[in-house]
């Protein structure tokens, strides 16, 4: 972060939140981890196992919660900003000083864009080169519309959106304010959807895929953020709804008409079917499939690389995904788990056979 | 869809087919489901757990099949259409009120887009704002190519093409009459290719990859519709090749010098390795992988999150993925399915124990 | 490859290493199959199996290793190129063949091309159309920038740098030389970290999701390929690192703080989530999921869809994918394994049956 800014504690609790322990009148300028901060420098206390790095640190000041405070012994020399999420904290500080030290974005339209006259574009708004904006599209306030971004017909953003480099979105979607998508993202492409038009069967069959026009659009809240190269597309009737304060990681699929519950996060590469509807506050972990149709209850969680093929209804972890191990002793237990119903033939045949035998009963008996 | 425009049944039957059941004078003006349309829309029927609805629905006509058509029992005042297949004809009419509620497009080059002087652009053509058109390419009648749109040396673009904003088509690639790609998908980048040039071993190796020049191309056959941010690789020495009518969902790879049959559908998330041959009319589930130089035959299904690691010579559905459990109770079955050649070994000796006992032998005459 | 051009084996050798065994002024022009090559083309032999074509072939000329020349018996009127790595000897002159055919970009920046007066570009860089340059960013020596590409403030492209249409660099990102990027890549986007500030449980939890600024980069070392559509976050603090001579196919997610050793390569569809160390020489295959926080030691393989939780610390090759069978088969096999602890109960049972019976130790004396 650009040195030369700093600002002291008590500075840092007016604008957001905390007390001071110690001096208020101290000044800090960057963060830095416990073992690397100096004393222009904030570190921050969220994880048990580096509370004695809280008395050598040479850091300026720690954040830290009531309960680990009454931990420090020595807290001589110390500052400390006390709040009961350090970790939340120290995001919301970090991102103030990166506001601080990135150049401000200069309102207005670059001489490149292609800003369609029946669209409406908000003053305050930075639109980069080579954006297209299509008729009837909205543009809040400060929204930042990077290079090479495309904004379909009808398209509403809020306040404070921000769309990366390259990011499109079709026709008619709406974004709320505040959201972020990263670059190359794709919102509201047509859901994948034909119906089978065939007659006759194998090499006789003749016909088509007729294609099944998608008329809804996407929805997203506030406070959403979308990950580079995801795609989410548009609903068949009705829309695909994503709801507020979503997090969405990269390369990830999200099919029309799927609902998205509030505060629920999806991780890379996952992928969810059409019309699936997710609860909120769920954890889809990093690759995970999710069937169509399906619905999760809210605080689903799903480790990562499983697969969902049917409604999950009550909150709670779920997993169907191996780690690897040596590739030959793999390939012994999967050789195995082909035939478990032999094996599961032959545990039938012993217990018969024991079964069968007077004395076997005799021996329960013993 | 737009209000104020309608048509006849009559006029349905002559352009899409099918015959009227009722007044073939009475108009209709959009489509919806059977439980919410009114007078001036269209309904259809296409899953028998609807039929009550048709005696009850206000629509003002039903599409039907002739089958379903003689079950329903009270027809008064009601009006159809019968047809073979209503949910392939309720695409056909969607599709055409969108276009009638659609802006069409000006033919013509946007000012800011980048044409070669040597490609050959229909006049017909709709290029947006920032699209770039290689030297040598071809683009047929009424192609569309949106905002952003990249289209290489020596591509050939057939008629009624719709490039969505973003695609990248490198160079000397070929794509069919009414191909439909997607925002952000990249049709010919390199296959990966490299040929290992190292000597030594461990901390010894020395050397380097090598990249195998891929000059082969990617040729796609009419019809076929490609989804947002998937991506074809170019073949290495012959071309990628993807036949009429195939399906492609978003965030699919397919590998250099792959061929997918025609009416083939690949969903989301899905990764074809290179050298891949799969038959016509299969169906590839969402997330699934399917290894380099296999062969599908015709009519394969592969489920969801299922991985192809051999040819599969016979039609017919195949799977290997697990659905999520609760958490706890897939990790007690992984670990023992780890161990699965102990269990074996157990029922083993069970079965030494057993056969080796002289009166087991008895046991089995009584 | 363009006709017209020739080139003797005698030239080939000096440039590309080798001895001539045959005529060393027989000149070639292209490259072709063994089965398929011309007196005028080069064809190469890196598989046994196709050793029987060489006695056969009317290729120009053969590149082959030194043992298997030996047992080629009868060389009559054939040349050939003797190489101990045919393979990648033949990649490196069909690139030669390419460079050749290929017209020749001219250097320069496009006139619709947008470059920060602030951003320093060598006169030898091709800058295509709808580029973006942004303040700050270093472009060397003949970096060739395709249509649509965006580069952020502050970026470092090495010498000899090609990224492909619609690629997105992130500001403050560093690319070595001779690195390839192919199309809608997306380089240095947010890592995918959000500090959980929330009070409450269940319908009574408020709060949210608070972004954890993402202020380090992506470093990535010379040589490296980066497939189309493919995503590497920026670090949370320190930089992603990827080291020289890394490839990585298409529609790959490296997450935020990830280190990639020099001369791994990795398939398609994989996912790496943030904080992982893969060594080097590694090989990931296509849709291999990798956890967060983990170390890979070099020379470890995954193969195509296995899951990695846990560090791998030594070399060798590792799996946990099944491959696909007929899914009334898988279904049966699944349902067992869903019980597996059932049947492990079982064996318990008749264990203790066989073993507390007094005549079953009688028989283990037989």
């Amino acid at each position: 972060m650009a040195s030369g800014m700093a600002i002291t504690l008590d500075d840092l609790v007016k604008r957001f939140g905390g007390e001071v322990a110690g001096d208020g009148a101290h000044a800090v300028g960057s963060l830095a981890p416990l073992d690397k901060a100096g004393p222009g420098q904030l570190a921050f206390l969220a994880n048990q196992k580096y509370l004695p790095q809280v008395e050598t640190t040479r850091a300026g000041a720690v954040l830290i919660s009531p309960a680990d405070l009454e931990k420090v012994t020595n807290r001589a020399g110390s500052n400390f900003i006390v709040t009961p999420n350090p970790y939340a904290y120290f995001a919301r500080v970090a991102q103030a000083f990166i506001d601080l030290a990135t150049p401000k974005p200069v309102p207005g339209v670059h001489p490149s864009a292609s800003i369609d006259p029946a669209a409406k574009v908000a003053a305050s708004a930075v639109i980069g080169p080579h954006v297209t904006v299509e008729a009837g599209a909205v543009v809040g306030e400060r929204v930042k519309l990077d290079a090479g971004v495309v904004v379909g017909r009808g398209v509403k953003l809020g306040d404070d959106v921000h769309l990366y480099p390259n990011v499109t979105v079709y026709h008619g979607c709406k974004l709320g304010a505040r959201v972020i998508v990263h670059a190359g993202a794709v919102i509201g492409a047509d859901g994948f959807g034909f119906a089978p038009d065939f007659t006759g069967e194998g090499d006789a069959r003749t016909g088509s895929w007729v294609k099944i026009p998608q008329v809804g659009a996407v929805d997203i809240a506030d406070d959403v953020e979308i990950g580079a190269n995801t795609t989410i597309d548009r609903g068949a009737m009705a829309d695909t709804v994503i709801e507020e304060c979503v997090k969405i990681d990269n390369l990830v699929q999200i099919g029309h008409n799927c609902r998205i519950g509030a505060y629920t996060v999806v991780a890379g590469c996952a992928g969810i079917a059409g019309s699936t509807n997710i609860g909120k506050h769920c954890m889809i972990g990093g690759a995970v499939g999710i069937a169509g149709h399906v619905t999760l209850a809210d605080y689903v969680i799903v480790t990562a690389q499983s697969g969902v093929s049917k409604s999950l209804t009550k909150p709670g972890m779920y997993t169907s995904a191996f780690p690897a191990v040596p590739h030959a002793d793999w390939n012994k237990s999967a050789a195995i788990m082909r035939n478990l119903d032999k094996m599961r033939e032959r545990i039938k045949a012993l217990e018969t056979a024991l079964a069968g035998a007077p004395r076997r009963e005799g021996e329960s008996g013993t």
